[in-house]
């Protein structure tokens, strides 16, 4: 089997915690490198909890540092929902592994010259976007970026944006224009697929050296969703580009024109997707519009189990 | 009983001609005027479309013509879903019945100072916003404004926004940073109110002069529609003003911060709703978030049988 | 001698009192009318004022109140220059005059209606640009628009904008892109033609009724300009548009494009006037460059001693 | 005599050029560094450019190529003013003088965390918005930033904007925004320190190396803004950089707010220059109102007689 080279462009971050695990269980998958980017924390924060989350799980894959702010406005955090560390619930004992010396984009821009690379992306687009920029050359050897991002309806950090888009607007607009193609999976899919202590339950009941770790952290995620949001159920959004690179038969997707809006005004960091195609734009994006939820979290937990 | 005295800011068009038949169908509702802007049609044939209804119905209403354009923008029409006379699907007998001599935002005026009224609000509220900027002084004769528009979600006409609101976004600024109660009954609860082919025949066998109006027209508005978006079942938006007056226990409603992008950018024209409270903005508008449909539809029956 | 028609659109206003009696003085200019708006100072203010001229004046030309705020924006006032009167430093005599029934959109139509007329336009271009959208039809009888606005280099209310484009963006927006032969007088020629104190006491020295009212007025606007402004000599903006009219000789103008800033952001209201060509786009206006600022005072002089 | 430790950044082109060459005749001045980004023409040629007048003038100085496009928006070149090569008219012998390894960014970052520098900025801004974007940390090392970029009145570009500023406005905001303490030299100056053949053969005759070099660049450059603009002389704008370090007595400086558009609507790219300080805003440049053009010019031929 061939497998599916990919980096994953990330902020964690508990749910880009799962993601990460996730990739590195499933043969299908290739997990090249890791390269971070500020968002759900700061930078040194996301960064350590990159290269503590690469370190408990022994991976061999090179973890970069990235870009600490945003291609034009300030940076956003969520300490809300990650906490102080970008990553509570979890004591990692003493961190050894360290981040290569290249920073994000320079290892991009070296590894996307060498060979072909699908691009997971479940933060702010940052890194991708001063990549795409600095180096559009590399382009062609993209065959995809998958990124968790955006809404088609209403958003999570204002009734507009989703938070991740809404970090760094312009950075999205230049991927969503970049001519690669780009599948998108925003809220409207992954306020499905809410992660409950029922499930954290069964999932602590897997009783290995990932679901001692899963367990806790989703936990605190789960409970802080409840404190910011008010629901049973956090969505566990960023793991989904990587069932989906796997399993894309449980996802109902469809190709349509996405537009950024990088206007400034109240709906800045909007991805507005034109499902209906009534603006007969141009199609740049495949959008995941559903997701069999049963059969998600089935695979969050057979990946679990192969530790 | 005391009946609430409403005048009723419209754009015949399909649905807004059900809620005049509606609101004069109540006697919970006592319809003092009909204010004409233009929107599903241009404004002579918007005009000419109210004095159709009120004369077949036999209504003692003064019509009165408004604005032809938005307040900034061109005026946009949708034929496509209204037809080339903007009420296609009934030939109406020769018109007599004709529009007073005031302009529709002098009759506003004249009726504001006199006495207060609810306005409700089916079309791109051009009307209402020239009253306020022109008038304002008649804020406090408007009991409340409960207008169809908008959508907390997605859009019918870009993926941002609903086509009253895109139609005359400033005049939608107006009226939602006025002061005044506003309640907002938007595509995420009139998208649940659909009229199928099934319940139109149900309506046709009440077979009284109403239903024989209302059928016809109805049928064209479902193929319409079916033609334009594809799906079974048409959204009956504006009539949700009319029940909801009368009606109120049948949907439910949140206060909120609702924002009009008046950016020019990808998202003019959206409602940004911000239900759960994000952005700690001053609440200024009662949004509409839900509808139980049978009871919507059992109304409608109800009405059309009083005939 | 067929004299010129022409309809002055203003919010007097000391300069616009000078553009009042200069126009009503000149052989060459039949003044038919005068519609009032809101801009040195609110409406009612404005309108009084202009009441106040036209009888002082003994001159026998309809007054009509009209629009009391910009078509979006909120209104903005200039009571730094104009006090609080809007025309402070002379007592007129009890007024007698009255505003004729007809609003300023009303009164505009009925006479574009009927005959041809050139717009001279001195404040924030609110009535024509609600004229021109409510009945578009009556374009074919405004000969030429006339305007003081504008600035090609430096505004007068931001660094961007001058006083009255920046009133309303929104109006100026809908007159430059109308179609209409227009032709802009701005800050770039209007701060050429000082008024001083050596000017206005030559003035003085005319010594008849006209003089006698142009002194003391001045007097005010020198002072309040020299408190804001801390210039010598104060910028005699409006009676230029009516000097236009008669002497063009003395003006250098030139046909470009002139584009309003409508977006909002820091440049709002600003006209954007392309007099190199850097952008080919459509040139829709003649911008007045330069000016014989002595001739300029010539004719004012000559104006005055026609009293 | 301490000097001025320095770090130009750039995009030769011919004015450039001529600020090189100033830099380097200074005694008052340490050149330390050359940092290139795309601008009057892309970045392959500005940096080849670069090379080039370093090699000729036997300079000691690191040169680095930087960033290819601006922060957010596409690159604009002016080939139409500096021609296919971006520095037309002289040939200059084989290059053997290479860019350092580390990009324009690494390497301004590397220096300002050791010593504490001056930047003259001649080009659009991006690699010092990159910069303090990606190191703010670097910012108490940058003792100033001085600028050719703006206008305080009309633009070269757009009726509204400046070309370096309109290059890349989200990188200018980034400067400006910056608390460094900046000084911006626009078109408002530099349109008057026009080069002129009679000055240009002044030049020639000084007759050495430098002016064997600067006659020819001038000749075509001065050929080139007639083409374009239409007027006889051309605006040696980004010298003014380098004689305002030496010679700051001989220019009109003010302390201002400074406002970038980047609104990206008519005026995106607009420096907005509160000189009168209309809005009270916090005043964060110092912009050069007028310069003492006889001055001018004798510096830069004093400079060119010292080689």
């Amino acid at each position: 089997m061939k497998k599916r080279k990919i980096i994953l462009d990330c902020d964690p971050g508990h749910d880009d915690a799962v993601a990460i695990l996730l990739a590195s269980s499933y043969e299908e998958i290739d997990l090249c490198a890791l390269t971070i980017e500020s968002g759900n924390q700061a930078l040194e924060k996301t960064s350590r909890n990159a290269l503590n989350l690469v370190q408990y799980l022994s991976l061999d894959v090179p973890v970069a540092k990235g870009e600490a702010k945003p291609m034009v406005r300030d940076a956003q955090i969520c300490p809300e929902i990650h906490g102080e560390s970008g990553l509570d619930g979890y004591e990692f004992p003493p961190l050894y592994k360290k981040c290569v010396k290249q920073d994000a984009v320079t290892l991009l821009k070296e590894m996307l010259t060498k060979d072909e690379y699908t691009i997971v992306a479940t933060g702010p687009l940052t890194n991708i976007g001063v990549l795409l920029k600095k180096y559009p050359e590399v382009k062609n050897n993209i065959t995809e970026i998958v990124l968790m991002g955006g809404s088609i309806g209403f958003g999570n950090v204002t009734p507009a944006a989703e938070f991740n888009i809404f970090c760094d607007p312009e950075a999205a607009d230049i991927v969503f224009t970049s001519g690669i193609k780009v599948t998108m999976i925003g809220l409207d899919v992954t306020r499905k697929i809410l992660i409950t202590n029922k499930i954290n339950e069964e999932i602590k009941n897997i009783n290995n050296k990932v679901s001692a770790l899963f367990y806790p952290l989703m936990k605190v995620f789960i409970e802080n969703q409840k404190k910011v949001f008010g629901f049973d159920g956090a969505p566990l959004h960023d793991p989904a580009t990587i069932v989906y690179l796997v399993k894309p038969e449980i996802f109902k997707t469809k190709f349509m024109n996405v537009t950024i809006d990088v206007s400034k005004g109240p709906s800045y960091g909007r991805t507005n997707c034109d499902q209906f195609d009534y603006l007969k734009l141009k199609k740049n994006a495949f959008v995941v519009l559903d997701v069999d939820v049963d059969a998600y979290f089935e695979e969050i937990k057979n990946c679990i189990k192969k530790y």
